[in-house]
């Protein structure tokens, strides 16, 4: 069974998807695949489905062999790409069949390597094939919202350790999302400029909380960070969404930044776990005005206990401008 | 530094409290305090501050010694009891210093017990204790809501073993709280009943999420559970406020029916780690007609991770029908 169901109460939709042994996210027993099992690595492509998507390290297109980056669908999807949506009632509640897609993106050839250890070039690549995958799921009319993002570590979720991304496209928009574009959305009928603007012009004039920046990025400890280390990455300019960096050199630049926030992470913490997310614009509304997007970076040292369950609140043990200050003189 | 500050985008607010030492909530080099060392077994009473209340086996008051039923406030708590609510601005940011309550209610005098061992009077007074403390609180006009948990087992955050729950006491409605309350408010509206009481019919007429029931409590797998074996418990009669319960046979039928639902959820997973939380009104807003408290209790045998993250939702790999059958069926 694969279905979205939504929770009448907190308004949350959930994915029930129960093909994939609890593998996602996995529980106690997980065992991440060592090296010579590992489905990622080159000469496994008979493991996964064909590729979408696969590049040379000079960034040519090439067939399923010889790649350093490699898009294939997930062999164990959380929503299928099959079927058209059909959003139903049962009793009170509501239910839609689970419809999306859900790929993989192998970052690099290398089973060992990490963001950290990427050069700038090699990294925008990365950016460039997740941005040429949200462009060709975006043309799908069933999908509402496209979600990137990365487990890097056991207690982040990971299951299988060789490096890549993960692209959700879901056929409704989050409350979550849905919360912050309202938000954003009242906020620039209020002010007549954007939220994130703002805190950006706030972040810099501050300086407390700056972890890195570049001409047109910045990378800064959230001044309500949720997570010790978590770190945001925004373009300072107004850009709504994700997929409208074209230039390359504006590429390469939000890259350096990207990697050098985790060169600092891997500097101060012993081999965090991560999780990393794109914070896009859904894809139907025009948000454009008002949303601005960013990466959000989380390094997991903390749980996820009852207090957090219950408020939906977050305690962070550490002062963010302290963190920021650890992160900013740790290159 | 004890401080709530509110992230601008998402209206979360975010406990900053760098006097924990990692303490709440933990990191990966956790050690749960051998039994030799537990502040919570009697004859440590120093090792935490003086009691607030304490009971007997027979549920006589007692002074802090022979006592059964222990409740400190914390010694490390994640809000400082003392000072004013002093809302201030910075910037365009929102903060507050960090004024609240942190108690802890230890459940029984024996360190290796659980609630699947509990009979149902001894149980009862714990939920008798928690009532009374959340009596009190609520005579502070500080205090907006109160969350009462317990974290068991390491992947739900617990850093002390010995049983107990935690009350934390807030100047503010959290947001998914505040969420929860304005959906049940519009379902009123709309309907002119109660979300939850509906949910209850539903629940009960279908009988394919039942875990068990007894006259007046209902213990059932939400439909859209965020987790494996996730399972509520509720009054089957509207009754918004968790203190109102005072009826001492009411009382010991709740505390049959979580019994039972402990029992279930040990048979059928491997020892494990779980979260509870009650969710109530707020204690100062009258949402006595929309809201219905209940008791969530969630296994933690997945993981958090970045899709989680970056859209607020689940995914379960479980059907809520299934894991419903398992526990109905484990007793």
């Amino acid at each position: 069974m694969i279905e979205l169901r939504r929770d009448p109460i907190s308004s949350r939709w959930v994915i029930i998807n129960d093909n994939r042994d609890f593998e996602y996210g996995g529980n106690d027993n997980i065992s991440i695949l060592d090296q010579k099992l590992c489905p990622f690595c080159p000469g496994k492509e008979n493991l996964t489905p064909p590729a979408l998507l696969a590049y040379d390290k000079k960034g040519n297109k090439v067939s399923d062999k010889s790649w350093n980056i490699r898009v294939i669908p997930n062999n164990k999807p959380i929503l299928a790409i099959e079927g058209s949506i059909s959003r139903r009632a049962e009793g009170l509640y509501d239910k839609m069949n689970g419809v999306g897609a859900h790929e993989i993106i192998i970052e690099t050839a290398s089973h060992t390597r990490d963001i950290n250890s990427f050069g700038a070039i090699e990294f925008a690549q990365d950016i460039v094939v997740a941005q040429e995958r949200i462009n060709d799921l975006k043309n799908d009319s069933r999908f509402e919202y496209i979600s990137l993002f990365k487990n890097h570590g056991q207690d982040a979720g990971e299951t299988i350790s060789h490096p890549h991304f993960q692209l959700v496209a879901l056929p409704i928009i989050p409350k979550n999302i849905k919360d912050e574009m309202f938000t954003a959305q009242k906020y620039y009928e209020f002010k007549e400029r954007c939220l994130i603007c703002d805190i950006i012009e706030q972040e810099i004039s501050s300086g407390a909380r700056i972890v890195t920046e570049s001409d047109s990025f910045l990378a800064f400890v959230p001044f309500a960070s949720r997570y010790p280390f978590e770190t945001w990455i925004l373009p300072k300019e107004h850009t709504g969404d994700f997929r409208t960096i074209h230039d390359k050199k504006k590429i390469e630049e939000m890259s350096e930044v990207c990697i050098s926030v985790f060169r600092r992470l891997f500097k101060v913490l012993d081999k965090p776990s991560y999780n990393l997310v794109l914070k896009s614009l859904p894809l139907k509304q025009d948000y454009l005005q008002y949303y601005h997007w960013h990466v959000e970076i989380v390094p997991k040292i903390t749980r996820f206990t009852g207090f957090e369950l219950g408020t939906g609140m977050y305690i962070n043990p550490t002062i963010p401008e302290e963190s920021a200050k650890f992160l900013r003189e740790a290159e």
